[in-house]
């Protein structure tokens, strides 16, 4: 059944997104809600939209929910902060059931309560693609009031990789390939890991966390970089090193893929580190870290943390090179390319 | 001439959007934006669509560039915040060229700089139709930390408006009906102010902040009731007394017209008020205040402001009557009725 008014939808929205919450002085209903924040935040928006981002036919409802909120979170965890909350700009087509605009809240409730995620408020508009524009803040450590950032790298520093690469490129291109249900159903159960990371990669938000509060206590504020993996490494690599301006670079093995990715690679008949080199929408997050605090850094996640940093090279003036070689770098720009 | 990649549209908002602001710690280019916020804020989402919000037809780029951000600031002005800045989620359809993104720029731009903005960031995307989600923040008055609400009136209170009705309705029923570029200019020349309010509303910024410094040395936070007038009289009265909770009506006269929306109404051979109390978009402010305060709060505006507050009818419980006559209320919704 469809919604009879925009107020059908709200109301859905209300049971999911409950309007008490500590940073919420008032909430839902007014023509602003009205935040309570202390410290200073991190705020990023990030819009998922149709055809850009995701496609219907094998995104559930849920999916969409869940990544719309993902991408944003993976940006909190980047910058190192605790997510506080999100105010949602949701486009629907007016084609969606009741049933689907559940799914899609239950799709960003399950991510959003992992982390007491307030919903402030937002907005409903009518198009003919779904377009989803959330916009998330969190609060940074009263030590560390810029968060973690890009660019501090220097020479002799420590790349590392929190999390998998090249494994939602496995799933968006196994996905992207077939178009009958049936065929889609039987990559989700063939290719889970990768499916899973492209519909549903979890934000490393507790992993952005850890970081922060290590480069606090160390005082490394300055010299640990930190970015999410969104684009792929081809494409991240030059903007975490600033490479532009400072020319620094590196050559990168990456030796932890996941079975799938190797699978797929081999499938491909190319080599599986230049599919997670190039791979994008991993949100795993990429940083540097002086090298005379990498062994503390490793032992601190492996007491509390499943995802451990992985070294993927070591930063040298020059040029970013993939196991000793060369590589085009490539990336994603939605005004040059459709996907 | 388009532009050549994603790049080329940042290089351009740069222009326009100086990175440092008082509230802003750390600016665009990395995942976050880093702000440092001081007093509870008021926070809201605003999508401005394409051919649900506005026509490409006879809105400048420039024009929707303005009105995106007004809609936002309209709500900010209506909680009695300062506003502080805002994160932009642009959604392009590849088709605009450098000129058009440098007009739409302008048009956030003419707007930001006259309240001093910070544009923090955002995103970027592309999709078959425009779509502007902009996300604004504003300080409230340390003594008005829920700022002004909805739903504080009481029997008796006095309705006001600061600002017109109706102008925007009629600026946007002549627009509508024309579709050559010859008329259009023609209605442009002729209905200057109405076709100005619906291109161009400017968002009661002074006058929302007035009121809250006016509420906050009163002492009136629960009693002095406040929003904007986006969906018109006629739907956002109920809201604005919270009727169906609290049975609170009243007889509305509108004395102050705008001449355009005299001369239109007879056009249209309806009464004039009709327009007034249907009309939505104008983005003027909508309150209650005490009786016993009146005087005091007219005098204040008088000696500041140059848009006094109106008096349009007093609070009684029952219903909602226009010049003591029932009226039919309708309003506007996305999910029910295309523009």
């Amino acid at each position: 059944m469809l919604p009879a008014s925009e107020d059908d939808i709200l109301t859905i929205i209300q049971q999911y997104f409950p309007e008490k919450h500590p940073q919420i002085l008032l909430g839902r209903g007014d023509d602003c809600a009205i935040l309570t924040l202390h410290g200073s935040q991190a705020l990023t928006t990030d819009i998922f939209a149709e055809d850009v981002h995701f496609r219907r036919r094998y995104f559930t409802p849920f999916d969409i929910g869940f990544k719309a909120l993902a991408v944003n979170l993976s940006d909190i965890a980047s910058s190192g902060a605790v997510p506080g909350g999100i105010s949602l700009g949701l486009t629907l087509t007016g084609n969606e059931d009741l049933a689907w605009i559940h799914n899609f809240c239950k799709g960003i409730k399950t991510l959003s309560s992992q982390f007491s995620l307030a919903v402030s408020g937002g907005d409903l508009s009518k198009a003919t693609a779904l377009n989803i524009c959330i916009t998330a803040w969190g609060t940074l450590p009263k030590e560390l009031p810029l968060g973690l950032r890009r660019g501090q790298a220097q020479e002799g520093d420590i790349l590392f990789l929190i999390g998998t690469a090249g494994l939602a490129l496995t799933g968006f291109s196994l996905l992207e390939k077939n178009n009958d249900p049936q065929s889609i159903k039987k990559i989700l159960r063939e290719w889970p890991h990768a499916c899973r990371q492209h519909l549903r990669p979890f934000p490393m938000v507790q992993e952005g966390c850890l970081l922060a509060r290590f480069a606090a206590q160390k005082h490394l504020e300055n010299r640990i970089s930190l970015m999410d993996l969104s684009d792929g490494l081809a494409q991240d690599l030059p903007r975490l090193l600033n490479t532009s301006r400072t020319g620094l670079g590196g050559d990168i093995h990456i030796s932890c893929l996941d079975q799938e990715v190797l699978r797929y690679a081999k499938l491909c008949g190319i080599p599986a580190e230049n599919l997670a080199f190039k791979g994008g929408e991993d949100y795993a997050l990429l940083g540097s870290c002086p090298p005379e605090y990498w062994t503390d850094l490793t032992s601190t996640f492996a007491k509390i943390s499943p995802n451990i940093p992985t070294a993927i090279g070591i930063i040298k003036k020059g040029s970013i090179t993939l196991q000793g070689k060369k590589t085009k770098l490539t990336g994603f720009d939605h005004f040059n390319e459709h996907r």
